[in-house]
Parts: C-alpha cells; sequence; structure tokens
C-alpha cells in the first residue's frame, strides 16, 4: 500500500515543500529508510544524517524549514505528534473485520456484541460485559461480571479478575493482569499470618495503556483507580488501593506500595519506589531508581535517591559522594596540620 | 445477602455493643462507608472519622470500647486478624460448586478427583495429581508428575514446570511461574555459555500465597524450597536452590538470587536484592531497595542500602549524605583558616 | 536408567579414576547425593564434604586429581561445562515423539512441518513458520508472520506479536512477552498523549535464552535485535529498538531502556537499569542495582551505584560513607579545635 506525499500531509495536517505526487510506500527512521520511505527529523542535530539518508521524503519540524534538502519535506508544528500518526497510516494490525473465535468459552450470561472480536481460547466469564469494537485476543480471561468498554485492545495471555471496570480506548498489553489480590495478612501471635480477603476491585478509565507483564492489585475494600489517560509500561507493580492521577507515566519495572495516591500529569522513572499511604502532589517527577518515602503537597517537585531527596540536592551530595576519599584526605591532613601546630 | 450484626460477631469471635439484631449488607472502609455496612476502626486517630461516616455498624479493638459511638461496634481482640474473618463473609467468590470443564485438556494418567474444579482450556500433564477441594482457573498448565495438594487456588495463567510439589491450602496468583530453569551457564573460552540443564524442582509447602507474575526457579538438583506460611507479593524473582524460611513475607518486585537461604519469620521490601549463596538468620528485616551482600548470622537484624549495612548506621549516614555540600564547606573553610593561622 | 561409570566418562570427555564398570543413576550435589549417584566437587574448599558425601562416584577437575578418594571419580578440564553435559544425560523431558495437537488453534496461512511439536491451545497465527525440531507449548501465542527457527524450546504461555523472527536454538520460558508496543508517546500541550505506533519487531538471534516473564518491546520502526548466545533471566524489560550485542549476561529484573545498545560479552547484574539512547562497549560489567546513565567506549569497564560510576571507586566512596558520621565528628572537633587556638 503506497500514498502519495500530499495524503499524507493531508492526514496529519502538514504542509509539503517539493513534489507532493512522488508514492511513499513506508515511514522508517534516518538509518534504516530505504527508497520510498519517508523518514522523520526529530533533532536538528542530526541535519547530516538527514542530508545523506536513502529516503525519498522526510518529515520535520515547521521551524527547521529553511534546512534545505533535495527531497520533499513535510513541515510539521510537533514533530512527535505527528511522527504517532505517520506512522499509524503504516499501521493496519488492528482495522479488520470483528471476529468471535468458536474457540472461546464465552459464558451464556456474559454480554459480547457482534462487533468486537473474541480470540481463541479466551474465556469470557459469567456477567461480563465486552464493549463494540473492543478486540480481545487469545488466552485472555475475562472474569465474571467484568465491564470492559468499547475500543479496547486486549493483547493475549491478558486476565483480568472479577467485577474490574475498564473504561473506553484503553490497551493492555499481553499477561498484564488487573484485579489480583493485595498483599494483605493479619500478623497472628504464633508467628503466623492471615489472609485478609480483597473484596474491592480495580477501576481503570477512558485512554489508558497498560504495559506486558504488569499487574494492577485490586483493593481491599473500595477501589484501585486507573485515571483516565494514564500510560504505564512493563513489569510494573500497582499495589491494593492506589490511585494514579489523570495522565500519569509510569516507567518499566517501577512499584507503587498500598494506598498511595499519585497526583496528574506525575511521571515515575524505570524501577523507582514509592512506599504505601503517601499523596504525592501533581506533576510530581521521580528519578529512577529512588525510592519516595514521603508525601509531598506542592506541585512540581522532582525527587532522586534511596530514599528520595530534593533533585538537585541529591546530586549536589553525590558529587561528593564520588570523591569521598578524597574529602577524608582533607581532614586527615587537617588533623595532622592541627596538631602539628598545636604542639609546636 | 445480608447477616445481622450479632451473627457476624459469631462468627468473627467478637463482643456487641447496641442493636445487635441490625442487619449487614457489607464490608466497607470509614470513608466509604454506606447504609447497612459495617466500618472498621484500625487506629484510634480515625475516632472522628469514624463518628461522622454512614456505616451502621463498627468493629473496633475492645482496648477501643471506651469510646462512644451511636452506632452498634463489635469489639475484638485483634481488628486486623478480625477485619480477614468479616471480609471473608462477604466474600462468595471461591465457594459454591466444583466444575471439571469439558474445554481442559486432562492427561489420561493425570489423577483429578470429582470435588475439585479444573477451568477452560488449562492443561494437566500426564502423572500429575491434583488434590480434593482445590480450584484450577483457565489457561493454567499444570506439567508431568506436578502433585498439587489440597484445598489449593491455581489463578488463571499460571504455569508449573514438570514434577514440581505443592502442599494444601495454597494460593498462586495469575501468571506465576513455579519451575522454569535456572540461570545457570558454563562459561566456555569461546566467550560463548553452555546451558545447565536444571533437573531439580520446586516444593512449596502449605499456606503459601505467591502473587502475580511472581517467577520461582527449579533447582538445578534437589529442590527449591518455599516452607509453609511464605507469602510473596507480585513480581518477585526466586532464583534455582533458594529457600524461604517459614512465615517469612516478601514484598513485590524484590529478588533472590540462586541458593541463598532466608531464616523464618524475615521480612523483605519492595524492590530489595540478595545475592546468592547467602544465609540470613531467622527474623531479619530488609528495608525496600536495599542490596544484601552478606550473611547474617544473629537473628533479628535490619538492613538498609545498596550495599546493605545496619539499618540505623545507613540513616545515620544518609542524615550527612544530605548535607556532603555543607560538610565540604566547613572543610574548605577550616582549611582556609588554617592555612591563614599558619602564615600569619 | 542407569548408566556406567565409563560410560558417562566417555560422553563428557572425562577420565575415570577407580571402577568404571559402576552404575551411576543419577546426579546431584555432595550434600544431597545418595548412594548410585555421581556428585561434583567445583571447589576444592568442599574436599572434605566430598570425603563424607553418600556419593558413589566424583565429578572434579583434573587439577585436583591428586586428591586421594574413596570412590572412582571422573576428571575433567572444566566442571562447570562437564557438569551441564553430565545433568543432560540424566535430563529426559525434551526428547521423545513429535506431536501436533488437536486442540491447538493452527492458521491455515502457517507453516508448520510435521517433525514439531504444538501443545494444546497454542495459537498459530496466519503466515507464521515454525522450523523442524522446534517444541512449541500449550498457551502460546505465536502471531501473524512471526519466524521460528528450529529446534526451539517454547514454555507455555509464551506470546510473540506479529512480525518478530527468531533464529534456532532458542530457549524462551513461560510466559516471556516478544514484541509488545514499545512505551513511545507524543506529549500535547493539553496534558495527554498520543500513542506513538510501534511498526518495527524484534529479531532474536540463535542460541538466545530467555527467562519467564522477560518482556522483550518491539521497535518503533526497524527492530530490536537480541544478538546471538544472548542469555536473559527472568523478568527483565528490554525496551524498544535496544540492541543486545553477542554473549552478553543479563541477571533477573534489570531493564534496559529504549535504543541503548551493549556490547558483546557484557555482565548486567540483578536489578540494574541502564537508561536510554547510550552505546555500552563489549565486556561491560554492571554492579547488581547499579544505574547506568552514561556511554562508554573503553570495553571492560566495572559500574556500580545509582547513577553508576567505577566500581572501584564505588567501593571506596562507600567504605566512607558507612563512617560518614564519624567524618562529621572529626570536622567537629576541628571546628572546635581551631577555634580555640584561634581564640587563645
Amino acid at each position: 500500500m503506497t500514498y502519495t506525499l500530499e495524503k499524507i500531509a493531508e492526514q496529519i495536517g502538514g504542509k509539503v515543500s517539493g513534489d507532493g505526487k512522488i508514492e511513499i510506500s513506508g515511514a522508517s527512521d534516518l538509518q534504516n529508510a530505504q527508497k520510498g520511505h519517508i523518514a522523520f527529523l526529530i533533532n536538528n542535530k542530526y541535519v547530516d544524517q538527514a542530508r545523506s539518508s536513502q529516503a525519498s521524503a522526510l518529515l520535520l519540524g515547521k521551524d527547521w524549514s529553511d534546512f534545505d534538502f533535495d527531497i520533499p519535506t513535510i513541515a510539521v508544528e510537533n514533530v512527535y505528534s505527528s511522527l504517532a500518526d505517520l506512522i499509524s497510516i503504516f499501521d493496519v494490525e488492528h482495522s479488520g473485520d470483528f471476529h468471535i473465535s468458536s474457540m472461546a468459552s464465552i459464558a451464556r450470561t456474559a454480554f459480547v456484541p457482534d462487533n468486537c472480536s473474541i480470540g481463541p481460547f479466551a474465556v469470557i466469564s459469567e456477567g461480563a460485559t465486552i464493549g463494540e469494537g473492543t478486540r480481545i485476543y487469545g488466552h485472555v480471561h475475562i472474569g465474571k461480571n467484568v465491564r470492559v468498554g468499547k475500543n479496547c485492545l486486549i493483547y493475549p495471555g491478558t486476565k483480568i479478575y472479577r467485577d474490574c471496570i475498564l473504561g473506553d480506548n484503553i490497551i493492555l498489553h499481553s499477561n498484564v493482569i488487573i484485579g489480583s489480590d493485595g498483599f494483605g495478612f493479619a500478623p497472628l501471635k504464633d508467628g503466623t499470618f492471615k489472609k485478609i480477603p480483597h473484596i474491592g476491585n480495580v477501576v481503570i478509565e477512558d485512554d489508558v495503556e497498560i504495559g506486558a507483564n504488569t499487574v494492577v492489585d485490586r483493593a481491599t475494600l473500595g477501589s484501585t483507580m486507573i485515571r483516565k489517560g494514564v500510560k504505564l509500561d512493563n513489569l510494573i507493580q500497582v499495589a491494593h488501593n492506589v490511585e494514579i492521577g489523570k495522565n500519569t507515566v509510569i516507567a518499566a519495572q517501577a512499584g507503587i506500595a498500598g494506598s498511595t495516591k499519585l497526583g496528574e500529569n506525575c511521571q515515575v522513572g524505570g524501577q523507582a519506589g514509592i512506599v504505601g499511604h503517601l499523596n504525592l502532589a501533581d506533576r510530581t517527577l521521580i528519578q529512577a531508581q529512588s525510592g519516595v518515602t514521603k508525601s509531598t503537597k506542592k506541585p512540581d517537585t522532582k525527587w532522586y535517591g534511596s530514599p528520595a531527596i530534593d533533585y538537585d540536592n541529591y546530586l549536589k551530595s553525590f558529587a561528593i559522594y564520588k570523591n569521598l576519599p578524597d574529602l577524608q584526605s582533607r581532614i586527615l591532613k587537617l588533623e595532622k596540620l592541627l596538631d602539628q601546630s598545636r604542639s609546636s
């Protein structure tokens, strides 16, 4: 399937310079672009690479239109955002007809509309409801009374425990677990633990994407909440009764302990941890591998370290940490000097 | 389904004050409790919240019975433990009849009793044995010669490799992996690695619960051992030939490297790591994100940091770490002063 | 099944001392060895344990043949490497006939040769190709147009998204995810994020082994590359467009962020993290829990800490870190002394 450059510019809302009639067969980065491809220029330090690229056309920011290229270009406001649209044009995976596999196990009391897809060996349990336009791939488990909204993509192997509620336009990657029991036990006098049952659920609002093998535990009572537009990477732990605010983004292998509330538009780095029962304000930034142990009231703060402290503070301390042997030598020298001066 | 407050008190072993005849329809926390619910008071700092709650009854510790509430109460010895029992009353998920799905794949040489459940698309391999009262959900893989005890709950997607042995009353959450090969390779002279086969197994004793997406590798030879009453959270790594002692509790995303032995009633924080071939004494406490690199002989020690040192020691050092720039300035000032005093 | 000691020595290429006619029924470590077993001596500090072992024979390095044992021995060049061969003799799991389950879902346009195995409830999608001698267990998802080479082992529950390419002799443990979308979003002015589609793939070369629940994301465009002989442990995150060089070994729960390139024969410790867009030279060693934030040009360097610095440097600084309270006291003492000496 090919598209003219003009047609692409029209779809992504950009302005063509040069020959808009050329046919484009795919999108690529500068390095791997071949004849027929449109490549993209994210940063003007790659201008030279763009000039020597094999690409037939170039997507770039409108501020960079002054650069003179031999090949036609499409200039856009926001390269990253238009890049998403550009790649979508060549991504045909999830279009196509809907199909409900005869090898799925669908309970009689489940509601499954005609215009959705259910893959082979998927299980849709009693009382579950699937929205129109949603695609559920093979090996997915939809528990009792789960509600899945419209136009969701649920990849192979994802398991959703009973009673959880999902909004629209949600993407769950393979083997995501939604609604497993929280880690709650009452310690008994003999050193053993009694399980606290978890009869709450997980609520996921619209436009959320969750990466492969990430786990979101159900609430003990009430709901673990993933708000609208949240993006979670792979292998993340979200404990029981956590609430993650709108548009917050969390990188791979981070973990949020029980009952913690994150504000809106926070960013949590990979492998970071946040202890339980905290409140983090909007737009809190947490550096990768940090361990947050305190609530924050002020928005827009940035944290680093384990335990996490102010980001700049951490970096200043770390700069000295690297030279601690030197610092120790200076103290030793001072001690000797002072000792000399006092004994002289 | 509703129960009288009296009936609930009888079941959880508590003492009613006020009207024991009222009907209770559910359990909830103070904040979200509605009319008809029983809420619980875990900590006396929430007394005001309890007074303004919509709950119709209250579960509290018997030491707090002096507090005067307008609604009936049940007083108990241990709130956490009774809370578990209380919630169980309203948790009807895993009761009900047993059912063996016609869409499961059950080998002819497997032993599956009548009073157990096997979900759709589960695989029970040759020579496997399932105990009475055990519920195996869909998409579970039970490998060759695996033995699963009585009254276990094995959630959708869990995979148990061949020859592993599970006791009674075990809960494995979705996509837990039991018995995958350990990470063992013999380095060869040409820089490549030769796989060391793993022909041992995993043995899990009674009353263990393992969280979603956690992995327990099989032993090279012999057994990886998870002792009675151990509780593992989600996304944990337990390497080959590890032994985890009775009633030890490990939080999410922690990792235990090969052949390490943890004592009884240890507590390991989230994202902590323990290197291989160590022995940790009973009741060792490991702070979240710590990296333990040494064995301990004395029980009841507490560790923090990477590499981990004594907990209090770490906190004292970290308090100074945060002010290293100040410390450096003080040294610089001393140097100048001493320089002045020597040159004067 | 038993083998004479002579026969075992012949298969693993070792030299027998003592009675080569004895029958050996299994391999074991020194501690757990029983009569009829051959145990192994990895390190000469275990010589005493070897003498008191119940084993009927011993595998040891040829340099240690001087030690005098009462039981027959096999002496070899490289104990670890021969141990792998020794255990293989008693590992019969993955031999046996090939079998394609009638309960698998195999697309009509998929290519599945006769001499391979496909387990129950596996899904082989349109256009996929499976190599000869490959064993695909139950609940595996092979996406559209995926190519799997020869003699691979793909354990239950593994999911491979569309268009990914696997070489020969690859082992993927249970619930590995290959080819999930990378974590890429274009931030919009209103605080929301637009998904960047991922239309690249993952390419895995020959002789790679990947541990349970590990995730390898597909490239935005182009390929995420796992080179020949790479070994990945469990629960690892490999982000989009990463390249991992030949024979590199990565321990459990480590994470590599987007577009980073690791050289050949690197070793990454457990729970370590590497930020995106870096280049690490060949044979780089990264200590467990470290956070690498800079590229390296020189091979054979070793890193520790978060952010990671030179390994020895980190250890020296940490040795002083542990005693920071003492260092602070010395400074305080110096200040007092200097204050006295100046005021006197």
